[in-house]
């Protein structure tokens, strides 16, 4: 199950923000529909010229959360979806070949040891929902797109926990993001 | 990049054996064709019907190998086309919703404290050469996909690997297995 992203003219988030953070930056585009599918077509690699954009992504499972991670995770984390959650943001990342070339200690170590992603993220659950996709291995521009909704009386909290994350040493590893925020529309 | 493994009546690999060893088996057919592609086309879901079976998957980086077994490995293990390496199998498993509920220090403990599944596989190299394909994200039948490739004179080790490893508690979150036996035609 794949889910696709798709900047144009339709779709229920309006998008109000499209920024470079670092490399190249997407086209800009009025709003941003998701779907999921089963097959990976050939559009999302070459959308219709209509369309700016399409990303693809999957949900997979756990790589980096440890046991007592995923069960604080658990209970504190809340769904997409929820009627307050209006506002939106979809965090397009790719990371250098060095990350690619460490090993899972090696990762989790940087992720979570020096840079505490998990720990740190937490706090701001379960004010902001998030999900993340895997975009690496199916040839995308990015390698993960990241998925957070939260009512717009969280907005601060949100920039917080970006800016954070943006100052970690995991962050040195990013070669490419893209910010971009979104209103349901 | 995504493989395709495409059963049929064409293909530079030659079927010799095809074994439900657990669960569903695949229908049999004359020979293996190997592809990659940037896209995944819905025939690799769906198959034209003169093809018994296709199934997709991607190579990636490693999830399991830590910084020692790594340089170990790189030092010994060899790459696939070696004119030698004429015997080949395929091997596609699918692990169980227990196995994918476990987090990943725990993967990795029944993985490799437990099984072995490194260290063990590691002394059968370089003579058997291997690449393991991912299909699990990709909403495949199954998990993964393992090619395995060496020379005919090798071919009681790689009956010893394989035997030793579905000995392991590993395996017993395997819960659809199929062995695949070819020659390069």
């Amino acid at each position: 199950m794949f889910t696709l992203f798709t900047a144009g003219d339709t779709g229920d988030w309006r998008i109000t923000r499209c920024e470079a953070v670092r490399g190249d930056g997407l086209l800009a585009a009025a709003r941003l529909a998701i779907a999921t599918s089963d097959l990976l077509a050939p559009s999302s690699h070459q959308p219709p010229s209509h369309q700016p954009w399409q990303l693809a992504g999957f949900a997979s499972n756990v790589r980096y959360v440890e046991r007592a991670e995923k069960i604080a995770l658990t209970r504190v984390q809340a769904g997409l979806g929820r009627p307050e959650a209006t506002s939106a943001a979809l965090i397009p990342i790719r990371k250098s070949a060095a990350w690619w070339d460490l090993t899972q200690e090696e990762r989790r170590d940087i992720f979570e040891t020096q840079s505490h992603h998990i720990a740190d993220s937490m706090t701001y659950l379960p004010a902001i929902a998030r999900q993340l996709y895997h975009a690496r291995d199916l040839g995308q521009p990015f390698d993960f797109l990241t998925w957070f909704e939260y009512a717009p009386e969280h907005a601060d909290d949100f920039e917080r926990l970006v800016a954070h994350l943006r100052q970690t040493p995991e962050w040195t590893f990013v070669e490419r993001e893209v910010d971009i925020r979104l209103t349901r529309a």
